[in-house]
């Protein structure tokens, strides 16, 4: 008997050897293998240039109340192989083209017991891979409530892995650099309040995950396309190593309601040796649909002032009075309530805003706190809270928006929802309507707060749909949207470029909440930025937030130059200059940088880049040919030495370069900086210091 | 010591006896006494011709989360008493002006430890009281969670009671007859299955609810203006025989997110000695707010027929198509599919019908079926399920829209939700210009199955938002509302006449799913019609469900003459005739009377009442003059005796008597009946038999 079963075992395997399917990416450096493993489960396999990245994993999806789970029973009964290679042109970006290039192995399961079918679909480009589930339409399965997504990750080693908690409601959290075994004793610490959050693992990451190995590699772990389902985060079996998906819950713990044909998100693995490579990667945009928006005329970059640093800061509030214990929208007469001083929103202050935007070349201005609702808009589960359409008595919306106007000024709209979801979408198209009628072409909206329906989760496919509902809406009304607190972005703005903004992560602000840390610019791009563009604020000059707020003793842990090299290394095609005019007036020669820095760009060359420690980038402004260069560093000074061969050959250029002077120091001296010109070619090289939590940046104008 | 605190002691009792407060209802004959209790327990006390109607019963509000709750340590701080009397009319009803005439005495508490203040506010009418509490703005109390409504309504004996099981989903139940005694052990049987349903105690039954006392008292529990908070049910403590409130939660269960200022809706009590002052009583409008609506021109009592009573015996199908497991809106081609050759809204019959209400002067026909989507639109929770714009491909919209306005018909819109809430909010706004754009006055609305978001009752205070901005939205829309499915009425159709009918209860569509008690609607009009009227839908003919459709057996527990009376005995000025044309034509001279029966009213007098047992009530026509009677009888045979008083003095009337046949019953022989004609004035009486199951109807001409 157990000869018969060594004899059955070694036959299943070398059947399993036989049935290994494997795929190479198109310069045949990353390898997938596909493997149904005894009782029909199905696993894969990844590897790069010879390293394991991923180890033998399972996949399959979990069933709620259902007679069997997508987990194992299936065998193959077709195998799709296919290439793919296309170049296509964004609305926006970093390049003024992106190259599609992928093979395809599309593997249709059957589950036996069922009749059902999934299929799985992987796409194998040279810096990585994105797999899929699908469901095709069929009679036996049509309706199902997904348990868990049994989607595994078996890393190869303990790795580094710059990673925040999993939180079904926030991603505003300072990112820890540790081993994965150490992520579980580290995982309290990691969790810093927020106005919204909810944890669920001691072991929970989120996605963007980046990791190194031991072994040189870069491993990032993220999904691609995430459209009515929920997002997925990263539970860690620290003593295998192996990551599964952990999928947000509704109110009722489950995991998304799906309605068959669908196909899941992209599951993601960017994989290389070179750091900068996972940078410049658009793996996750080209898994995304191609752009949806016929006409795009009306998208356009921005870069923009606002009234909001000096709330953030405590220099001025949101909110008109100080007189009513609550108020109530179409009850309260604000006609009647006192102001209370220091209502940042007022016209004379827009106004003042609006005159720095014209005087200085910038697209837009953004107000916060402009309508009314804001005197117990947080905190109170508050359904009705904003109209998002009646403005303060001192806000006179005409007067501003002819003001504006004339002066070339686009004004940008502000759309707090408190999360109270139900209520904004009530009023979203009259919201939409107004904005159009009053010339604001550009929304920034937030979800602050526990959402409404309560329950629910930032982070839940029902909530999702509603982030996805509101940026096509926007786009019906040709109106461009920068949503704050919403979903991760996962490469959406391709199909809907609209979406030219997100936060969704740890931003400027939280420098005025007590700081964030100096390396955390230094992780952003691999992580957060992967997904898309984030509305982070940058440019702030003045970093001890008491000189703006006496009581607010927060600093900013970063040196000026540094927030000068962020608009570069912080791609986005919106880009705030966050500071108060007053702080850019005291430092005009830095704010040039600023003045002269393009959103949009033809190319991008990413130079140097380690996460954690820094990231130097050089991109070619759109249209103009105009070179700018950024470089961000982490806690630690150090020199970047680089070379500046992606400029032009043969030409002249005048780089002016602003930088961390030698005694700069994000905490005790940030001010310190020195602006330097230099005449460089595209053999020059620079060796430039960097301070910690410093960094420089560098405008080139070509001499003709 | 011992004797001290006994001195203590009834130094409290007298000084309670002191707080005490008396309130008479305008005629005297009912007394209510509110009294604060030991430890500032607010109570009251209510009678009636002497006879204790609610013994003495505590009051207040178990708050979440919060330092204390609303129940007690409070002081009055003052006391308000005034009178009002008022007549209103009405924009359609049972009368052609109603008097709002009370006693009011408010009395104001303030919690010690708190600081806090809440209004108890009392209403005493002649038939009863309505009682709420009142949060006034103020510093101490803005946002509270109600964790549980404690008001209790303690009863003076073991009552006979007329109730459903309590439930947060549905109200589609049949009667049970009981002592309070007895409701815990009849309960399980009580609840019968429905598409969405959630009971909560072995104890807990809805309201309205109707009792009935040893010493003869007739009492009912309901509330008014149910506005902002959850539906209330009363859950029985059986050993005391108190009722206490129990409200419906939302998914975390919490039952009300109250900001102050805030009112909570009325707790009512009916009572007297005469059932009829029950069925006549407009105490519930009256503590409604007036009509909200300015132009009311467009607001009209709708007789009508539709497509819908085929669908529901299971003759016809709402959906088009059997060739899909699923379908997707927008995605799905149904000009590819195979029609499944049974689908009600096609054209031709849609103009049947269109020919059939013109043909017997009906003001309207409803279309069920008519939109894409019906294929999967039940049990899947499905979110995207109807879009309420789109045909499917053989309802040709602009050719019945053409033809029904030809024939001087009102095509009356559907909109079933399938409970997907949000995606109605989503859709409404273009619903409902589609609806104005293609000459639809009025709509049906349904909410069938678990509600959307998951996890929200039907009657939670969320869901109730919604119903109540569907009908506030539809009036801005100039657009009529019958809602089904969604929360019982409490009376806000004085507020929003455009709420023209509600379902909330077991309706006629339930004879076709096995038929209901044959007393059932002898109970309803002392229940569900206490808050507002029922879109009933009558006047069923063929009572063997098995002549439409051979696979359904049920049978229509009613006999024909029953179904005539209907017509009077549920008031409302929607009133469909259910059955199909064909059905009406195979009884042309009974069908005569629904022909002939007028939807809106100047006067009306109930002649008999006993709930369980027999309903008869003479209504005279608005504007014209003529009187209708109706009569319907419970399940054991009996002769109705009547006076015909109510008639005009002097004159003579031809009445039509559409009567049982002495052998009709309503299970063996329901179809039979006799049509005589007499002639009668005022003086005359009737002695009319009336089968179980049965009853008659009566038309008055005045001979002139």
């Amino acid at each position: 008997m157990k000869k018969h079963f060594l004899i059955a075992l070694l036959s299943i395997l070398s059947l399993n050897l036989v049935n290994a399917q494997q795929l190479k990416s198109p310069n045949g450096e990353t390898t997938l293998s596909f493997l149904l493993k005894a009782d029909g489960i199905p696993t894969y396999q990844l590897s790069y240039r010879s390293k394991e990245v991923i180890r033998t994993s399972k996949l399959g999806l979990e069933l709620k109340n259902d007679k069997k789970s997508l987990l194992n029973d299936f065998v193959i009964t077709d195998t799709k192989n296919s290439s793919f290679d296309e170049n296509w042109t964004p609305v926006w970006g970093e390049v003024k083209t992106i190259r599609n290039h992928y093979n395809e192995m599309a593997i249709t399961l059957n589950q036996k017991e069922t009749n059902r079918q999934m299929i799985i679909r992987f796409r194998l480009y040279d810096e990585g891979l994105g797999f899929r589930y699908e469901f095709p339409s069929q009679k036996n399965l049509t309706y199902f409530v997904v348990k868990e997504e049994k989607t595994q990750f078996a890393m190869a080693g303990d790795h580094t892995a710059y990673w925040i908690a999993g939180d079904y409601d926030t991603q505003e959290y300072d990112y820890t650099t540790s081993k994965l075994s150490e992520i579980r004793v580290l995982n309290a610490k990691a969790i810093t309040a927020n106005l919204s959050q909810k944890s669920f693992s001691s072991t929970g990451v989120q996605t963007s995950l980046m990791m190194k190995t031991a072994n040189g590699l870069y491993i990032n772990l993220h999904e691609a396309a995430l459209i009515n389902y929920p997002c997925m985060h990263l539970n860690l079996d620290d003593k295998n190593m192996v990551f599964e998906s952990w999928l947000t819950p509704d109110v009722n713990g489950d995991k998304g309601y799906i309605q068959a044909p669908f196909n899941t998100p992209w599951r993601t693995i960017m994989v290389s040796d070179d750091a900068r490579e996972i940078l410049a990667s658009k793996m996750i945009y080209n898994l995304n649909e191609p752009n949806k928006i016929k006409d795009t005329s009306w998208i356009k970059p921005v870069k923009y002032v606002g009234v909001w640093w000096e709330m953030i800061t405590g220099k001025s509030s949101w909110a008109y009075t100080d007189d009513y214990p609550s108020v109530q929208l179409g009850i309260t007469d604000y006609s009647k309530a006192k102001p209370n001083g220091k209502h940042g929103a007022n016209t004379d202050n827009v106004k003042k805003y609006i005159d720095f935007a014209a005087a200085n070349g910038f697209d837009g201005v953004l107000v916060e706190g402009w309508n009314v609702g804001w005197e117990d808009w947080y905190g109170n589960s508050k359904d009705y809270v904003f109209d998002f359409v009646t403005p303060y008595p001192d806000f006179k919306l005409q007067e501003i928006r002819d003001y504006a106007k004339s002066k070339g000024v686009k004004m940008i709209m502000h759309h707090e929802t408190s999360s109270s979801v139900r209520n904004y979408e009530r009023h979203i198209d009259t919201a939409y309507k107004f904005m159009k009628a009053n010339g604001y072409d550009a929304v920034k909206s937030g979800y602050v707060g526990n959402i409404l329906p309560r329950g629910e989760n930032h982070y839940s496919q029902w909530i999702i749909n509603h982030y996805q509902y509101a940026v096509e809406k926007a786009a019906e009304y040709k109106i461009m949207v920068n949503a704050h607190e919403a979903i991760r972005p996962t490469g959406i703005a391709r199909t809907y470029p609209n979406l030219i903004g997100n936060e969704s992560a740890r931003g400027t602000e939280y420098q005025a909440f007590g700081g964030s840390k100096p390396n955390h610019v230094t992780i952003l791009p691999f992580t957060r930025l992967q997904g898309g563009p984030m509305d982070y604020t940058p440019g702030i000059f003045e970093m001890d937030i008491s000189k703006l707020n006496p009581s607010n003793t927060s600093h900013v842990n970063a040196t000026l130059a540094n927030q000068l090299a962020l608009y570069l290394t912080m791609y986005s095609p919106l880009q705030m200059a966050a500071d108060l005019p007053e702080n850019y007036n005291r430092f005009a020669d830095a704010f040039q940088f600023i003045k002269d820095v393009a959103v949009d760009w033809d190319d991008s060359k990413y130079i140097e880049a380690e996460p954690g420690e820094f990231i130097t980038v050089a991109r070619k402004a759109k249209g103009t040919g105009k070179w700018f260069l950024g470089s961000v560093n982490g806690d630690n000074s150090r020199t970047s030495n680089i070379s500046l061969d992606f400029l032009e050959a043969g030409k002249k250029y005048t780089a002016t370069i602003y930088a961390d002077a030698k005694e700069a120091h994000y905490k005790t001296n940030p001010q310190a900086y020195t602006i330097r010109k230099v005449v460089v070619t595209s053999k020059s090289k620079l060796a430039q210091f960097c301070a910690a939590g410093g960094g420089y940046a560098i405008s080139f104008l070509e001499n003709k």
